[in-house]
């Protein structure tokens, strides 16, 4: 029965753009997945957002290594977003389902303000990096309102 | 006392490869972030596991996109081993910091065969990706033993 899930939304198109890789072996697996990668997002944007803020002194190596990371990573979490997984250790609200292809353009959105970012970050322009970083908080914003439960 | 502690550190040249990125604000974010990026390790080493070992049918193309994403997160935990991150949820055993030099050591092998391991899933070779995977595996193992608690 998860094969036939999976393998429908696949021909849906929601994991059209997800590599083979894409693969987990339980519903849990990829709940923890998932959360590893947008850890690993949060992390580095949040480095990003305390130079951008002036919270932390404006550093352009750090800035550009963190961005790079941050592209790096930006396009894994999605792969986690199996059919099925919307129970257990997990605030994924049931509309990433249901709504499957307006939460893959948000996914897809955030990761395109994400390569604007990283540019930005390698410019070692504080005025460009708090501009990138601004667009890209708000992608964040936007999906966790509507995808992610309090 | 943790800031001292960090500098000390930095000055022993544990951190000295890390970035000025490798900032955490608590002990419990600095195990979080490592434990993510070694969550984002073992899945994608796993995969490719899986291929080599022949539970998985070989697909080189997967192989060679898990490889690439391997070698980009594969550089990323060690900058949560901070000093006085001991405690709290995790399995790191204080030899981490009382053989701090040696735990870089094997850190730094795992990278340098990771990116054999990348080098070889390109060729799109099963006989090569099995033995890149083989020499990776023995530092994961080699790592575990010595310094993660059952």
């Amino acid at each position: 029965m998860k094969r036939l899930c999976i393998a429908l939304c696949t021909a849906a198109g929601l994991f059209a753009a997800l590599p083979a890789s894409a693969q987990f072996q339980k519903p849990e697996d990829a709940i923890k997945y998932r959360k590893a990668a947008l850890t690993l997002v949060g992390a580095h944007f949040g480095r990003l957002g305390a130079m951008a803020s002036g919270k932390a002194p404006f550093d352009a190596k750090a800035a550009a290594e963190n961005a790079e990371v941050l592209n790096n990573v930006a396009h894994l979490p999605w792969a986690g977003f199996v059919a099925g997984t919307d129970k257990g250790e997990t605030r994924a609200k049931p509309e990433i389902w249901s709504e499957a292809d307006k939460f893959k353009a948000s996914a897809t959105k955030m990761q395109d303000e994400i390569v604007k970012l990283n540019a930005a970050a390698k410019t070692g322009d504080l005025a460009q990096l708090k501009t990138a970083f601004g667009a890209t908080a708000q992608t964040c914003k936007a999906c966790h309102d509507n995808y992610r439960k309090e």
